[in-house]
């Protein structure tokens, strides 16, 4: 392996890469970055044996390929180095002794490598029927979904977040058992097998934070065991959580005894000042009480002191509701939702509030009540 | 207590007493802030007994003053709630059973007060002859010497930082005994009494967060346990560590063997890279070789690899040297020079390295080196 390539090109790439690995993992290789330089281009590849994240650097972006070969380094120092170095052209040489030259006119570093053998073998192959679609949907799925996946390991598969493919509809659900988020999309193509997968959160969590140019597509390649997503030069890979994921949309009443329309801003910033004063270690509880057009939100600590909230509402009957729950689920699912109004569904003082936005129902926030007596 | 106020404007002010507190006072009155509003304004102070700062909103900036009174609340609370309220005025009135009503138009806040009495007594009267300094020398002092504190608590005295002033000379000097960093500032004053006092670099922090109006003056009042920062609306007093400073001047040689001048950022960046390679158990040592005109850093970690990094230099005489010392400790005192270009000065292999300003010798950085061998 011998060539030279801009800093910053480089850098780009190891961006990505880098968040493969954790530098804490006591299996000394899943620390590592694979380099696999080729005639086509440069191969960056890490994994954590959970995730691996692959991405690739085309011939003609690299100043000079003189000879081509497969090298393993330790990620951190490689990330570091090529980070500290100046805006120019960096050389990269194999010299003898497994060992890897990082130099530029005033800077030369010696790297020790590792085995290639040792590196894990990952089957990072295309499946015959990508599932397409934008970015853009794919990090809004993933950010109206992701904090309701349980943080528990009780039951594993609520740690994931569930994808759910039949025909044209893409469904994502997250649930912790308190609350649930579900969010449906259509996609522009029609899918000859039904998916049924679950994601862990926290590699999704990963993903997202690689997703940044939202006019891109991105492809899933769905196999038994885990998921492939491929989007501009990256090629992102989570193992699946197996087991049978709940089956969510039976829970989701479809029936109301009562619907309001709140502005989300104002809802949102009564429901927080009035978690001030809302008990941490009795998860945040706040109540609700509806009457008339208006609603009032109180909560209390008992040695700080008390608040109270009022806001004006449209309902579409005279039914009055008392009800309490978590502040912070519920502004967590506010967060989530996509319009300036949305409207509340109750079924009464003990069952699910449902929230959607004003003008679809794709997206929906459902919220347990807690039982204060 | 009774009076309306723009919620900026109260906003501005608890955001300087609030850093007076640290929510996790074991004693539960130095987790508040008193609130002493008269006719001439709102006192607003906090303390936890080793800092306290007060801060004066005057009565041309409170909207309506129906009644004077003074409280004592939960300061997280308070800075909570203002903070979460809209930018609209805010009416606060003290009620019956020791409360505090705080509230607009949908909110309504009820905070238990706790008993005035049982608030810390300070004397924060001012001094007969206060020092006078602008906030942005204040910072510049703080800046360049703070890091060379010495976290360890084995000698007091080196925790704090150093002020002795003398006629119209003020000194600072820091130092945890590996390194030392020094400044003298010239007053537009002369002082009577000899000053010689050590303030706590934790507290010296504090106050740094509270410093942002660099065109204004700051006045130091000293007394023998304690010292008050005086500057725009706010007096931030701290205590002093009580003890015989070192004296440091007498470390920093005068004569040298040989001084070279550098660009800063050059030789900066070079061991910053350099302490990529340095073990941090070695306490991040890295060796510079100086022979002719060139400079050679390198160091290594066994396992991991190897780096060297040159830089072209100017030198005075044509002595060589090889010497060794911490990359964290130069790094730090590298980010504290003002000038493009340094004066490194050496008196041999095993003798402190001393670093000033190409233009002045105001500001003095020392570091002792480290036998490698």
């Amino acid at each position: 392996m011998n060539f030279e390539i801009e800093q910053k090109i480089f850098m780009e790439h190891l961006n990505s890469v880098i968040k493969g690995i954790s530098n804490k993992n006591l299996i000394p290789i899943l620390n590592c970055i694979k380099m696999d330089l080729t005639e086509e281009g440069l191969y960056l590849l890490s994994t954590n044996n959970d995730i691996a994240i692959k991405s690739f650097i085309s011939a003609d972006k690299i100043k000079n390929i003189k000879s081509t070969g497969t090298i393993v380094v330790y990620g951190k120092y490689l990330y570091e180095i090529i980070r500290k170095l100046p805006d120019k052209i960096i050389k990269i040489e194999e010299v003898f002794e497994d060992k890897i030259n990082i130099y530029t006119d005033n800077s030369s570093f010696y790297l020790n490598c590792n085995k290639v053998e040792d590196f894990p073998t990952l089957n990072l192959e295309e499946s015959s029927q990508p599932i397409k679609l934008s970015i853009k949907s794919l990090k809004n799925i993933i950010n109206q979904t992701i904090f309701a996946t349980a943080i528990s390991e009780e039951r594993p598969v609520l740690t994931g977040i569930n994808f759910y493919i039949k025909d044209n509809i893409l469904k994502c659900v997250a649930t912790d058992s308190y609350r649930l988020a579900s969010k449906v999309i259509e996609l522009n193509q029609k899918i000859d097998n039904e998916t049924n997968i679950i994601i862990p959160s926290k590699n999704i969590q990963e993903l997202n934070k690689l997703l940044s140019d939202e006019e891109d597509f991105v492809e899933l390649h769905v196999f038994s065991s885990y998921v492939i997503f491929k989007f501009s030069d990256i090629i992102f890979m989570s193992r699946l959580i197996q087991g049978t994921y709940p089956n969510a949309t039976a829970l989701i009443p479809t029936e109301f005894m009562l619907k309001t329309k709140v502005k989300k801003v104002d809802f949102y910033n009564s429901i927080d000042r009035a978690s001030l004063l809302a008990n941490e270690y009795e998860k945040h509880t706040i109540k609700l009480e509806l009457k008339g057009q208006e609603i009032t939100i109180s909560s209390n600590i008992q040695e700080i002191g008390k608040v109270e909230e009022k806001i004006i509402i449209e309902k579409d009957n005279d039914i009055d509701i008392v009800i309490s729950f978590s502040a912070k689920y519920m502004l967590e699912a506010l967060k989530a939702m996509d319009d300036e109004f949305i409207v509340i569904h109750f079924n009464g003082d003990l069952n699910p509030i449902v929230i959607t936005n004003q003008n679809d129902n794709n997206l929906i926030q459902l919220i347990l009540p807690i039982r204060t007596y």
